[in-house]
């Protein structure tokens, strides 16, 4: 069971969501960010395997369920204001369903949108017809 | 004047909003996480000093203009979704107002949470009467 302070600690918004980042805890390499409710928290503490809620899906999403890129729980963090997480996590394969190691992959060079990274896998070979997981 | 496509890049959200994840670019500190509307971003892209937008003040928020603790903006990158970015800055002094190097210094440890950061600064010498600067 989850310490009631830490769940008493986060401050989920109007819709029970809290924005979680995923940081790959050797590497320092931002993966991604997803949304958590309180139910996906007490998964992924209990569990040691992030659990999200999927906004578009309006259900529990745990990662990998579909493609088999786990990400395993090493730390979940709270900030100053109880509304970010930051969970160091251990991905396995790859975080965006692009294919792509993280969903950061578009930056601004010389003032213009620039793909830096390409897909390591197709995302047919990660997924069925489903778009995430 | 910032590239039409990279605006038209972000899903601002129902508020006019897009979480921002600021990220030491040296040492893959994740430092704090903050809210932009369409003028941070083309504000924070034409300066190349952090701007968000703060939700309880509803004002731009210009990092560090009354604590001094400004982030320089080495690169901004957009997710697969567009609904989040990733700033990578170089953080001048601490990013938490509460005067510590970054706000997620609450961690989850044998179960319960425990502060594993202590301030480098009082968070009276960064303010006067500002809660966030």
């Amino acid at each position: 069971m989850t310490d009631p302070d830490i769940l008493s600690a986060i401050r989920f918004d109007a819709a029970g969501l809290v924005p979680a980042i995923a940081q790959q805890h050797d590497t320092g390499e931002v993966l991604m960010m997803a949304w958590m409710n309180r139910e996906a928290v007490q998964e992924t503490l209990a569990t040691h395997r992030v659990c999200y809620f999927s906004r578009s899906r309006n259900a529990l999403w745990r990662k990998g369920e579909t493609s088999g890129q786990v990400q395993h729980l090493k730390d979940l963090r709270i900030d100053c204001d109880g509304d970010t997480l930051l969970l160091l996590v251990d991905q396995q394969g790859v975080a965006c369903h692009t294919g792509r190691r993280n969903c950061f992959f578009r930056a601004v060079r010389d003032g213009a949108l620039e793909e830096i990274a390409a897909p390591l896998v197709a995302p047919e070979t990660l997924y069925g017809s489903h778009p995430h997981g």
